[in-house]
């Protein structure tokens, strides 16, 4: 059973471990049982016929006196790509909107008010190519590209908020950015923002491609809460989180395309790490399949050149404050998770661990300054 | 199977999943598969005759060109106390010592280079009843404390720094502090290094007893490698980890009690993810047992008063910064865990993925530095 095969952790566990010291292996691995969420016969139905799976789990929180639940429903879309990569560029992003249009009928039939989609959605994750042409082709106006107005309609149609992450191209100064789109429930462009640490490990090579975002932490005030979005791998960079959270985030997406080899170990750690830190929930998607490239590339790894860089290992997973989790979608299958979440949980578990306020940051923000001063002097201490 | 008779995790996944998958459910969980240490005989059978578990595992790094290995034997002591917590003071501190000395005696044969022990060793973790009396008789000097004698002892004989948190009594002003006392091998105190973060959380009213260090982030330069100290609910901060990577620390221990109703499922994410954002190594040490008290006391959860607060589930463990780990000690045992590690592996790991390098920090001083003034304003986009 190679890598690739392997359905999902969640279901080995399942398959292997007798019930009662099962539910101690997920108590200890997963926290708090997440319920699992009834979805609609329909749902479930188009699902099936679609070939995509779904999966509903939900994330309660106390009845308070003085606050109503503030329950809002996520979806988090993971998808392989649907033409080779050699196909006109223009018929790769058609047949996506296709697949993805399909997902959010689906998301609809389930209830969901905000849903996201995985890194650069609209294209193969070229990026390893080092190769401009065709990849650069895939880039769009984030507020008036031909993805963004597929959005806005899907968002009109569903009243839904819609987190679209594509390859942007800024026409005024012809730049390239790592981009999510925020479109509004009303069909708005609500705002974008940018990818704020670009990789250079292995096939990623991104900074080939766009540069660090200028967009800073924003936080987007939806009819449904206060979200953000930290592209891929932003999530190693825990101050990331973390300047989201301190604008006040509820809700951070982390839509991302990462490989089997290099970082799946990390996967389950990060974003929960940054659920539990930062007093939200956080919601992390990765793309699914293998994608083959006409063009051989290297891939600085002294071994020879080749088309591929790997699969893509999916297991998109919602994490809350609380430090219990979902279970991850599978990590070969295209897939649409939907959670229930009731926002009252992060002031609860804020006022429960208190985080925020043993967090001491004026020092921090003295020490970091100091920190990245050029004079710096590490505090050592020496016999 | 309640959850303290669960003795651990990886037992449980072991007696059940076939080879195959196993390697997998391994690889996704726990990552790269750390090698077992071949450990010596008599301290095999001196664990068994003493009555605690022993395990050893193995970190390796590439070999380089210009560099030699930097190999650390590192152990970490997890336990119960000895005595119950109404024997004589100063019984329990003692019965405490000769407890520690026999695992150290083990550490020795094992040819650990660094020793750390647990939160609060020489006493039971008594905090929860906010009761002052006798608590505070368990504080002694950092400097000159009979357990620092007892540390020092132990350094000279075995050439091991020793790490030795306690409750520390300055005499000057008279305040208690939560504080790690690391002793270097050559018997001398190298320093001291208080907790930064206390909690206020459930049973965890430390705040009654001591206040947030006022040590900074000190790093150890030590023969074996550069080192630092995060005590226990420091861990849910990441700024607090990453302060001491800045200034330099490969090692970051994490002397830790905890019980398994709160915390549990966070306790392999926050060290882990530590450990790989920061490109170091991270050693979590929790107590084990369930210590029970005369004097009934209160949780402030609406439940009637009770004399215990669950039970510590140990689970200590070292993680690295390529995202694996060790297995954990026991939930239930005293258990000495020995690892070797090659310090080698913090630089290629920072090599290869770069946080250091992607981190932005002059910008996330300044967000951080606008962010703690009173008249910060979140960045908040709204349609």
């Amino acid at each position: 059973m190679s890598g690739s095969e392997f359905e999902s952790l969640e279901k080995i566990l399942e398959k292997h471990i007798p019930d009662e010291e099962l539910k101690e292996v997920k108590r200890i691995l997963f926290g708090k049982e997440t319920k699992k969420l009834v979805l609609p016969a329909c749902a479930v139905e188009a699902a099936l016929e679609w070939d995509f799976e779904l999966q509903g789990y939900m994330f309660e929180a106390s009845m308070e006196q003085l606050r109503t639940p503030r329950t809002v429903r996520v979806g988090l879309i993971q998808n392989r790509i649907v033409l080779p990569t050699d196909a006109p560029v223009l018929d790769q992003i058609t047949a996506l909107h296709k697949r993805i249009g399909e997902m959010v009928d689906v998301a609809a039939m389930c209830g969901v008010n905000i849903v996201c989609f995985q890194e650069a959605w609209t294209m193969p994750f070229a990026f390893c190519t080092r190769e401009k042409e065709p990849w650069t082709e895939f880039a769009e106006s984030a507020e008036e590209g031909y993805t963004t107005r597929f959005c806005q309609e899907l968002a009109k149609k569903y009243n839904m908020v819609v987190i679209s992450p594509i390859l942007e191209r800024e026409e005024v100064h012809n730049v390239l950015w790592n981009t999510a789109v925020v479109v509004s429930n009303s069909g708005s462009v609500l705002g974008k923002t940018r990818k704020n640490h670009i990789p250079r490990v292995g096939d990623f090579n991104e900074s080939t491609y766009y540069m660090e975002g200028n967009t800073g932490h924003k936080v987007f005030q939806t009819q449904f809460g206060k979200i953000a979005v930290n592209i891929c791998y932003g999530r190693h960079h825990p101050l990331n989180w973390f300047m989201y959270s301190m604008n006040g985030a509820e809700i951070i997406f982390n839509p991302s395309a990462t490989v089997g080899g290099l970082s799946e170990p990390m996967w389950s750690i990060e974003a929960r790490n940054a659920a539990i830190a930062n007093h939200c929930f956080t919601c992390g998607i990765n793309r699914v399949g293998t994608e083959h490239f006409n063009n051989e590339f290297t891939s600085g790894d002294g071994k020879k050149a080749h088309q591929d860089f790997g699969y893509f290992y999916g297991s998109s997973y919602v994490a809350a404050p609380d430090g219990s989790r979902s279970p991850g979608l599978s990590r070969t299958r295209d897939g649409l998770l939907v959670t229930e979440m009731d926002l009252n949980l992060t002031r609860q578990i804020s006022d429960k661990w208190s985080f925020k306020m043993t967090g001491r940051y004026g020092e921090y923000a003295e020490e970091l300054t100091r920190a990245t001063k050029q004079d710096f002097k590490p505090n050592i201490i020496k016999e």
